[in-house]
Formats: C-alpha cells, sequence, structure tokens
C-alpha cells in the first residue's frame, strides 16, 4: 500500500457568508488548496466532498461547476461532526486501494441556511443542538459535571478552556474571533447549560477546507516532498445512535476507542504527538478528551489546564488555532480545517502560533451518536 | 491489491412502505444480505450507507441501531441516482486498500416520505423530477425524438422496452409489479413526454438492498467461494452538473465514458457481457444506453428491441429483473438492487429467469448532471 500525503491544504477564514451558497464556499477552499499544491482541477482524479446540510443536494458536483466539470468521480459524505474528516479519509482510502495519486477532498458548511434554516446566529449559540434536556449543550454538560464529582475539575478550570482557545485563537487570522476573553468573562457571560457559559460553546459559523493528497509515487514525480504531509493513521468508528431525550449518551468511549486505533495504526503513542486539534464543542468536551485522547491519566485534565501544559507553549498544546470555540465550527469543515492547522505546524508555517519543532500531530472530530474520526500526521516524506 | 467478492446479497420486495422508516427498511435488506452469505453484523468492519432523501440523518448510524451497535465506521453516502452504486463502490475500495476483509453496503430509500414529501405516488408518476421543460421526463423525451430523427427509431420501438421490462419482471417476485402490460396499453397509456406514455417512466417506490462483500483471502478462509461473485470493475464518473432548464443536458457522455472506463478495468469487451441491469429511467433511456454501453452499434438500438436480442433468451439480455420500469426506481437501492440480480444469475439462482450460462454481469445507473456508475461482476471465485 502507498502512504499517502496531505501536499495542498487551505481553509477560507470562518464567518458568515449569506450571501455566498455552499458550493461557492467549497470551491474557495478547494482553489485555494490546489494553489498550495501548486497543482489544478485537471491534476485531480476524484473529489470527496463532505457537507451535511445539504448532503442530498450534490455539493461535490456543484463544486466542479465552479472550478472546472473534468468528469472525475465525485463521492458526497455525510457523517455528522465527523463529515469533513470522512470525506478526507474516503481520499485517503481511494489512494491506499490503489486508484488514483492525486485526490481532492473538501469540507464545507454553511450553518446559518444549511442547518439552521436562515439568518447569522450570533457568537457562542451552540451548533450541535438546542438547550433542554438530552440536548448536545445539556449532554455536555452533565458529562462536565461528572468530571468533577469524579475528579474535582472546577467550573474555573472548565472556563479556562475558553480562555486558552480564544487566546490562541488571536493570532489565527483564519479564525472566527480574533478577541481575548478574559477568565471573568468567560465565567460572566450567559449561563447556557452549567457549567458551560455562552463563551464555552462552540461558535457557529459558515465555512470550508480542502486538503489535496497524494501518493508517495506522484510526491517524487512532483517533487512535493519538501511541504507533503504524511497520513500516519486515519481511523473512523461509530457511536451508537441513541434517542437523546431516553438516555445520556457516552461522550468518551468512541473517542477512546478511535484514539487507541489511531495509536495502533501510526506505531505511535501520546507522548509522540507535538500539538493536538480536538473536537471542543464545549469547554467541557475539550477537559474530557484531554484523558479519552490520552494526553494525561484519567483525573489529570484540571491540573493539564492550570499548569498551561495545553497552551502554545506548553507541553501538548491543544487547539492552538483557537478551536471550535473561537475559531468556530461549521460542521463538514472542522474536519478538514483540522488538518489544515496541523500541516501548517508540521511545515512550519504556523506563524506567531507555531509549535516550535511539531514533527506529529492530531486531529479528533465526533460527533455524539454518529461517528468519531482521528488522524495521526507526520512531518516530512 | 486483493481482488473482491460478494459473498452476500439481497433486496427487499419493492413497494410502498409509509410506515416504515428508511432506517428500518435499510435494516431489512442488511439482514437479508447476511444471512444470504452465512454473517452476521460482528462479522462486518465498515458500513458503507447510501441514502439520497435523508442523505443528513446518518442512516448507515441508524441501521446499525437496528441491528447492532458494533463501534464499526460507518460511512453515509449521498450520489444522486448513482448513490447505492456509489455506497457499494466506497465499501469496494476499502477492501482494495487493505483496511477490512467484510464490509457491508447498503441502499435504501422511501421516496414518498424522504424525497416526495409524504404520500404513495402512483404507479408510473416519474420518480426522476416533475413534467415540464428542462425536466428529466422532457429531458429524455427530447433524447429519444433526437435518436428518432437521427436512426428512425419509431415509438413503437420506445414502447416494446416497457413491454419487455415489464414481462421480465412477471418473474421477479421482488418488483414492484409482475403484471405484463401489452404494446397496446404501453402506447396508449397517458402521454408523459412524448414519446414516453406513464408506462414508460420508471416506478416510484420504496425499497433497500444490500451487499456484503469479502476479500479474496476471507472468501477462501470462511470457504465461500461457492457462491463468491468476483468484483471486475467499479467505475464512477462524474456528469456536468448544470441548471436543468438552461440547456439540454447531454444524457449520453457520461455512460460513454463509464463504460469505456469500465471495460478497461476489466479486461473485457461489450461482447464478452452476458446480461445488463442498466439505468431504465425512462424507456428513451434505455434504448440509448443499448449504444452507449457498446451493446450495439450507433443506430442499431431499434433492431435490437425489435429482433429480442435484449429480451431474456436473446443474445444480450437486459433488465431481466423487470429494470426501473417495472421492479421500480427506489433511488439510494437501484445500484445495490442491480448487484442482486446480477449476482443471482452467475450464481445460478434467479429461478425461472435465469440467464443460462450467465459468466459475466454487467450494472449501470445514472444520476443526470451527477454521476454515473458501472460495474462488471464476474461468476465464480
Amino acid at each position: 500500500m502507498s502512504d499517502v500525503y496531505i501536499v495542498g491544504v487551505d481553509m477560507i477564514k470562518f464567518g458568515r457568508f449569506p450571501e455566498q451558497t455552499v458550493p461557492q464556499l467549497g470551491a474557495k477552499a478547494a482553489l485555494m488548496a490546489l494553489d498550495d499544491a501548486g497543482l489544478t482541477i485537471q491534476d485531480m482524479q476524484a473529489l470527496y466532498c463532505g457537507n451535511l446540510g445539504q448532503a442530498s443536494g450534490m455539493v461535490g458536483q456543484r463544486i466542479l461547476q465552479q472550478i472546472g466539470q473534468t468528469g472525475i468521480p465525485v463521492v458526497n459524505c455525510a457523517n455528522a461532526c465527523a463529515t469533513g474528516a470522512t470525506a478526507f479519509r474516503e481520499g485517503w482510502m481511494s489512494i491506499k486501494a490503489g486508484l488514483y495519486d492525486l485526490v481532492l477532498a473538501v469540507g464545507v458548511e454553511q450553518m446559518g441556511r444549511g442547518l439552521l434554516g436562515g439568518g447569522a446566529p450570533a457568537q457562542g449559540i451552540p451548533s450541535e443542538g438546542l438547550l433542554g434536556s438530552g440536548t448536545m449543550p445539556s449532554v455536555f454538560a452533565e458529562a462536565g459535571l461528572e468530571h468533577s464529582s469524579k475528579y474535582g475539575t472546577t467550573f474555573e478550570q472548565f472556563a479556562k478552556v475558553s480562555v486558552k482557545n480564544h487566546h490562541h485563537a488571536t493570532t489565527n487570522d483564519k479564525a472566527m474571533y480574533q478577541i481575548e476573553t478574559p477568565l471573568e468573562d468567560v465565567m460572566n457571560s450567559e449561563m447556557i447549560s452549567y457549567p458551560n457559559t455562552k463563551l464555552m460553546c462552540s461558535v457557529n459559523v459558515d465555512g470550508s477546507a480542502a486538503a489535496v493528497l497524494a501518493s508517495e509515487k506522484t510526491v517524487k514525480e512532483l517533487g512535493l516532498g519538501n511541504r507533503a504531509v504524511k497520513v500516519r493513521a486515519s481511523v473512523l468508528t461509530s457511536d451508537p445512535w441513541q434517542e437523546r431525550d431516553l438516555v445520556l449518551p457516552d461522550v468518551n468511549t468512541c473517542t477512546r476507542n478511535a484514539a487507541k486505533a489511531a495509536y495502533e495504526m501510526a506505531g505511535v503513542g501520546p507522548d509522540d504527538i507535538d500539538l493536538v486539534e480536538l473536537h471542543d464543542c464545549f469547554a467541557t468536551a475539550e477537559i474530557l478528551h484531554y484523558e479519552n485522547l490520552g494526553l494525561c491519566g484519567d483525573g489529570e485534565a484540571g491540573r493539564l489546564i492550570d499548569e498551561g501544559e495545553v497552551a502554545l507553549g506548553g507541553r501538548i498544546p491543544v487547539n492552538v488555532s483557537g478551536g471550535l470555540l473561537s475559531k468556530g465550527h461549521p460542521l463538514g469543515a472542522t474536519g478538514i480545517a483540522n488538518m489544515y492547522e496541523i500541516s501548517k505546524h508540521l511545515r512550519g508555517e504556523a506563524g506567531a502560533r507555531q509549535v516550535e519543532g511539531a514533527r506529529l500531530g492530531m486531529t479528533h472530530v465526533i460527533g455524539l451518536g454518529s461517528a468519531c474520526g482521528i488522524h495521526i500526521l507526520e512531518k516530512g516524506a
């Protein structure tokens, strides 16, 4: 099996673009990623498109209408918050299968029109469900409280996640927000579902991201090795679907299983990872995932955030991009936007937020009750 | 790369099931295909699900909720009328890539609820679009008329396609209809868009179909060789998306390109194929695809239907299942239902409609302006 590399990757600045169509948003990121690779759509042999809101709408084909209808296979994927990661993974698989040497993966979402029926939602309105019992905010609130009662994790520790991620985003011009949110502001913002305040919920935005994937052979032939990022592991698992108002879903197991499989596939452990983009749909979720991904032992997540180990400059920086809490969370785009962030660091192009000497990075997305996707990426070809 | 085999395949009887959910319909076919393989969901390492109407609704995960939530990767695919073929192909690819040895592919559609907003449409109401200029019925009517003016193809010849396919379906208890439609009835039924009458339009039904795919190694290990069907070619192409009321789409090129690629991949030619399940969304479409798939030379399609070459017992039987015109066309299920039909013949299990000595079969689906999928299947392991 050929190794597979990311040879081009980019994303648009996340924001609110009600005047744009989903294919237009997707096409922008596609062209940017192709440009980053120094290639064109004529070089691509397949397109994998991830979009949730218009999943039945042939978004991939309509992106090609914008950038070049070359007749290549198009596969439209939908997998909740793992939609973009799923499209990326199917593209990776198509090269592994020896079918193609150059494949384009695009993730795109227009949250306003596509999923929430129009209008531009305000900062902090949770993108993952409405309020109330059994909904995403209450599920992640409950899971946080469970962690508190088991390990003594405090409201302040949860809030510090948001402070950190917003701070990280101040140097990411592709994030929705580049604003500091002091601890006091985070703790005093509107309570959505205790212990998550409004500033501790992911930001509902439109966005797109794209990656060009290449076989080892093509990386060599085209001399793309100096910027290539190797896909060391690609794992997708499913999470038991359940009617949400009946039982409180388990927010941990799916990620733990996927992480175990990803470390095995890459032949590395958590200590080898230099930075992580994980699914901080709520501040409490990020705390749980430190442990779920093995970045620390069970019960140690509070200490991790207190001691700055997960901040830029710390032992294992998490969500240096600003994460879903500040960069924003356009569902179908998020998985590939994560790849963009990690790739920039591995290529040494992350500017002010560069994780120095980064060689291995991890991306993580999870759609609760649907799917979890984890990728491990490595510097160089 | 491992060869990939269909080791279990089945479909529900197509019909109108407004009281069922899409996941329930999908689960039925999934269990039937697993049973056909002598395997269970616990043996499966991934699930590829094709559904168009609820493409954003995690249908694959909800099927697992019905039959066993084992945590395996689930990918939900949507690709217009090629949705089922796309899900099948991604499953095939995942085995080719060496990731899995046993994969389940499910295609399902509930046309009433899922796509047309409720109610059970009557026989012959075109499932592929509404009436009027630039819609599917008018596009395929125009394409038929163009064939007539070029080659002298007659209204009667188009109508004979429907007579043939309805006749074929009389021995297929999984078809929506098992009724003869004499030529006079077909020609005198309500005119939808000349030259296609109501009985020359595909039938709008609910349905599901599923296939279990296995690697060569697993076929041997499990001793499944006696019923295995080898996937000799799997091709997907995209068709230029266009706003339908602006330009009359080209209904031929996408299929021609895909057929060329499929014959190349399989290393066979049209003369080697023993039977074909092709996309007879309208009677005129079937006539065009005889030529597009190379079953005869350009301009010879009328003769093919006149001389019975494409009927059961003829040189190259087409749509022995009854096709979309009589078996029915539940969009996401159709691609895998085609695999079921071909596999039954290759296994010698097609009963009264058996194509004797069948060794190679072809399936073809096309969503105009979206995607074309062609597979070539071979008897035995």
